[in-house]
């Protein structure tokens, strides 16, 4: 099989003749200038900004597909780009480029009710979506942290507190319209909910970050409200006993919807920032599913499983505001962790792993030794139905020795969760700060597979190139 | 992008040489007499036998890819085979070529019960991985009508009764070894139950019908039995009072398990083979996974939506044995359909298309209807709950005119669920019956896709050719 191909930043009066070619046929939905190039270059990773050349806003399927014929004939790097708010550097623009910001393609074209699905432009956000759908008694699952785009959330694989029991991007994605890197329109399946009609190319450019093709509409599955939601936090006087509790939730079949685990730390920044007043000791964020009875029970059965293991009570967020407030708290986690900061210049970065269940408390628990260990001050919680964590090690930026700290600390809990059978990333997806781990994840053969078919579909390397996989 | 590559039968002397080597190597591993051969080029679908070559029984994933370089050093082609019950002729050899049956890796190598997941052999059957399981209190959800191997079941993209509430095949793999074409060992992804860590290489063999490799492990995701299991038929004086009960249902988030359709022609067909005693109307199979109060609720909601469109009573499976022999009649059903025989030598065979589910009412009266103007006896089932449903047309082998008339009436039905915005095929796959309508379902674009996928992977088209997408 096949080595990556090289690619070099073009030389200026290449891109020059590109985005000439550009502002040629798309007027002001070109954009060159220095703020704009920088805003691209730039999410919430501390990878260093490296902008692109130009950034073009396109309004269809149609003009993305001409701006890659165009940046392909010139042979200049394509970049998507939806909210620019992933967290491994997947937006900037390591060899220059265009980025085709696709932030105004926000349209709802379809809500098929009945068929519980829906079709939206990428550069929807999770939030818009759910607004939209509010009257129709449906919704969709998907919650990263940040209000993302639909289009990122599928190009990172994303998933968030609702994983446990509607699964990821990967799940949920029924459809795709994608322009690969000839330019060409590809419709990856029908709106079906199930079919065996030949490779599954949506599941192709989910999780491929923009590397193989920029996708342009999605067609998603909803799901029905609930009729009875209750959602609580519960105490525990140890992480293992949160954890084991977990386990056998999960294995009772109970169907929770969501699980969500915070560590003492995680809980100090989350009283710091969202005001909740929990006690700061394991925590649990819960929330239960399903018909008012069988909430009821399964609530019961949860305690039940709980108190066995020192934890508990609960504390009920029954009232819908109070629920929005306690996942607001959840979901606000990455600000929440700046609020551990010793210094306001101090910056942090946020990581994940996941790592196979019964091996959950483990890492976690020499992740916090290891921390305290090396004195790196970082919070860890996480999805913990899918044995899935984030930790937020806090740095000084100016500082080369703390910076270096920090991300030991970080390679450490990599190679820590990918020991324990897990891997290096989750949900936030590789970008450019984890290519590294790749070569330790996969097997040489792996990697040349994925390289193969890189290079088949992108045989120019134009397709958001220095990302995934390396040079 | 690329055309596919043609491929031709290997000349005499190039086999005998590839199975001179072959038994050079693995002894009475390999087998080369015409009734061994024959068996391995039929399976339950109406394409002709095609036989291979030889057939080899490996033992291990190293000795699959010691049979795939010979393979390949010969330029000979390499058929996988399970239990051949595919429907769709994935088995036959039409270029000839060594079927490499995987009966004899039925090892299952893992269940690790805390994390929900096992990893097994390609022969491992259906049946027999849930035997294995018993202890356990976990199972594993996915079931086709045949006891079907793991491994056939991954690369048809297989599902079942299940799929509404578990999903199919591509929902549950967590992790494959495949043998790719160039006799490498690929493993696709570690054990963790997520991960954004590169493309989705699992994805990419699930469903790929042995055309980009051979799988030869699986890791599966298994489910806790659930603390109580309520089924019941349920029936409806019309098709649509049946659908639209089910389409509420699932828009109410009531979490059912199973739903299960079979028309009056399917009940008489039960009645025949199985003793059901059920009136011949529409009718639902349910099955209800929750708490104890949690499932007498749901079936206390679902009765109430059935009511409201003149469906009821429930026929209640509360032992587990009536339960079984009621899902065993379901699962019988391939052989039920050949009570509707006017003569013991005419014969059937089975299609499967899948519709977005508003449609399916529509889908399936028109196919009702067709039949009846065409003078064809066809009984139709489906997994309801996904829009995915079975038709058998019955036709006397011996008379042109009359096999003629059951595949016209299968190509109208593809035709039409197309026509709605459905698949040619919802879970039986391709194989080499249903190339012709992947034109019809795919753009010229995507089937493009498709083919420089297939071309980079097995470019000298070794694995498992004429299957999937057209030469």
């Amino acid at each position: 099989m096949s080595e990556q191909h090289v690619r070099n930043r073009p030389a200026s009066h290449v891109i020059d003749a590109a985005v000439r070619e550009l502002t040629a046929k798309f007027g002001n939905q070109v954009v060159t200038s220095q703020a704009v190039r920088h805003q691209h270059g730039h999410n919430l990773s501390w990878t260093p900004n490296q902008s692109p050349d130009a950034v073009v806003y396109p309004q269809s399927t149609e003009e993305v597909a001409e701006i890659v014929r165009i940046c392909l004939s010139h042979d200049v790097p394509v970049i998507p780009f939806g909210t620019g708010t992933s967290l491994e550097g997947h937006v900037n623009a390591p060899y220059g480029g265009v980025s085709v910001d696709v932030s105004q393609m926000k349209e709802i074209l379809a809500v098929n009710v009945d068929d519980l699905d829906c079709v939206v432009q990428p550069g929807v956000t999770r939030k818009a979506l759910n607004d939209y759908l509010r009257d129709t008694g449906l919704f969709f699952p998907i919650d990263p942290g940040a209000d993302a785009s639909i289009g990122g959330m599928t190009s990172t694989r994303a998933s968030g507190t609702n994983a446990v029991r509607y699964g990821t991007m990967k799940d949920n994605v029924l459809s795709l319209t994608v322009v690969t890197p000839d330019g060409k329109i590809v419709k990856t399946a029908r709106r079906a909910r199930k079919s065996s009609a030949g490779y599954d190319l949506t599941r192709l450019f989910v999780g491929a970050e923009g590397t193989l093709g920029i996708i342009t509409e999605i067609t998603l599955r909803l799901y029905g409200i609930p009729e009875a939601i209750s959602a609580a936090t519960c105490q525990f006087p140890t992480l293992k006993a949160a954890c084991d509790t977990v386990i056998e939730t999960i294995q009772s079949g109970l169907g929770i919807a969501r699980i969500e685990f915070v560590d003492e730390m995680s809980v100090r920044a989350m009283n710091n920032y969202s005001k909740l007043g929990l006690a700061e000791v394991p925590t649990l964020f819960l929330e239960f599913h399903g018909t008012e009875a069988g909430v009821e029970e399964q609530v019961k059965r949860f305690g039940e499983m709980a108190a066995e293991r020192g934890g508990g009570p609960f504390t009920w967020a029954t009232k819908p505001e109070d629920r929005n407030k306690m996942w607001q708290a959840r979901h606000d986690m990455f600000w929440a962790m700046q609020t551990l900061k010793p210094r306001p210049d101090m910056s942090s970065f946020a990581t994940d792993v996941c790592v196979p269940i019964s091996r959950l408390a483990d890492c976690v628990t020499e992740t916090q030794k290891d921390a305290e260990q090396h004195g790196v001050i970082s919070a860890i919680l996480g999805h913990v139905g899918d044995g899935n964590f984030h930790s937020g090690p806090v740095f000084d930026p100016k500082d080369p020795a703390d910076v270096a700290k920090a991300q030991a600390f970080a390679e450490r809990l990599v190679d820590r969760a990918l020991k324990m059978g897990g891997t290096c990333t989750g949900e936030h997806g590789v970008g450019q700060a984890k290519i590294k781990f790749m070569k330790v994840e996969h097997s040489p053969e792996t990697l040349d597979l994925m390289r193969t078919i890189k290079r088949a579909i992108d045989p120019k390397n134009i397709m958001n190139p220095g990302k995934v996989l390396d040079a």
